[in-house]
């Protein structure tokens, strides 16, 4: 058994290729639910649906969220309406966070009914929502507090982060699921999520620290920052006026007492020696995924990089 | 100012025809809610958007029903979920049920909403839900007692229908704005809707009788039995199993104690004298409406005859 923690793209597609490279139901993904929040009186999770729509195979793959193919004609008409369209939603899109909304509202649980709906588009493995509780990621700025997704859509990661919040974090319980799989893992796989604002709200979650903490298996990070820039969304940005390195060292030093390694691109060879140094067994590969070959190749090397920390721990 | 009392497809053409032959803004259309459902905890008003699609000129010109060109890429992402997606939603629509569902649910009338969304589409005049309570007709059936969708939709009207009941009707109230245009009005239409379940629960709606025969304006009908068979729907098998003649006459006996006047169609210009019989005015003209130049020649038409009616009231 094998866990991933995971926020959107970058962590759906490293998601995908321990699927690939694992047998069926191997893999569990503990997926961000920080970002989650209401659009048209519906409950949009857009970690948790691109995690669901890239490990069911149906992934726009150009975007990398949202479904291939998918129509916009539903927001268009919302727009008709009068209603501000800003947030993109695709109609089988909507086919998702319609079903999960009744369901929710009938007082079913985030994690059953994410359960079901990745069920029924063939997803073998759980994904699991950090947390049945409601969370929400609040972005301090110049502009004052927003709310995350009107930071990062609405005003496209434009403004300067000085902080970060996560409402109600302090009432939330990490999922059960989670804590389970996380104990019974042979491997935890931190995905080249956001360590700030997609890892940062799984690693808060009550419950799921001192889990990772107490886990038999080992911890292995992939760097999100490539090149001392972050292979997609507001990263490197954000790492930077929160006053930590724009680089897979800043990003080593981040995870530094929770992982036993980190995998870090080709590009970042350089780092390896000052990574080592704050504690890190260090993997260097090429970590930039493109297509389903990319993913599995990369997970098959994570893998193997972390079962190799297992069998010889590092000193720390 | 004109009153129509309508509900869903030929509700909306005779509305339609009516807001062509008026000045903007000097139709009210009533319309029937007693149809309306919650599918996939989205609130669906059937009568409601048809009357709203067709008055916009948005209506799909073949079902009549719907939106004109609209997909059903929604519907078919919530089947692939495994919800059957047995009541046919376009994703257009869906916007619709969307919106409504949410100020519904924040507490907004069902009128207020009605007038937004219908404002949005650039609909001229009221159109006005004939209560914001909810009522559910139910059909009573050999099967048993069926919600009217599953008779109506799901079931595809092949049950004998032994009775109808409004559930909740005895707890509404009509809409004060469809009782203040009755008052005000200088003609009421009852649309050629089926009398049992579109019309019937309009004027079951507690103070809407009350406000129809207080009224000063003609109250005219147009028969939707054409030739001893509905235009539209099950109303001439409604009518046999409840035991009504199912003809123009029979409509006419229906609705002989609040109209003075009754529409039936040229075929039916034999039924003239029994109707007159009945003590109602009877204008016999071409009544299957087809394109918008048909529905304003017969709302032209259905005016004048209101309007010869108030000027010589009938003895009865």
């Amino acid at each position: 058994m094998i866990v991933a923690l995971a926020g959107g793209v970058g962590g759906a597609k490293m998601a995908q290729g321990l699927q690939a490279a694992l047998p069926p139901g191997a893999l569990t993904t503990v997926v961000n639910t920080a970002d989650d929040f209401e659009l048209y009186g519906l409950r949009i999770c857009p970690d948790l649906d691109t995690v669901m729509y890239t490990l069911a195979g149906i992934a726009d793959p150009v975007h990398g969220w949202g479904v291939a193919g998918d129509t916009r004609n539903t927001l268009d008409a919302i727009g008709r309406y009068g209603a501000d369209p800003w947030f993109l939603l695709g109609d089988q899109d909507f086919a998702t966070h319609i079903l999960r909304t009744e369901r929710l509202r009938a007082g079913r649980t985030l994690s059953a009914v994410t359960g079901e709906l990745a069920s029924a588009l063939g997803v073998p493995g759980p994904i699991v929502p950090m947390t049945d509780d409601r969370v929400a990621t609040l972005i301090d700025t110049p502009a004052g507090r927003l709310e995350f997704q009107e930071y990062f859509v609405a005003r496209r990661q434009s403004d300067d982060v000085l902080g970060v919040v996560f409402d109600g974090m302090d009432a939330a319980r990490a999922h059960p699921e989670a804590l389970a799989a996380i104990r019974a893992a042979e491997a935890i796989v931190i995905a080249p999520s956001n360590p700030i604002v997609s890892v940062g709200p799984i690693l808060a979650t009550p419950g799921m620290r001192a889990a990772l903490d107490e886990a038999d298996a080992p911890i292995v990070a992939v760097s999100p920052i490539v090149g001392g820039r972050a292979l997609k969304g507001p990263a490197a940005q954000m790492l930077a006026t929160l006053g930590h390195d724009v680089s897979a060292l800043g990003v080593a030093r981040l995870y530094a007492d929770l992982v036993a390694g980190i995998v870090i691109d080709v590009v970042d060879d350089d780092l390896m020696a000052a990574i080592e140094q704050v504690g890190l067994r260090v993997l260097v590969t090429e970590t930039v995924m493109g297509g389903g070959q990319d993913r599995r190749r990369l997970a098959s090397e994570v893998l193997d990089f972390a079962r190799s920390l297992a069998a010889q721990p590092v000193a720390m």
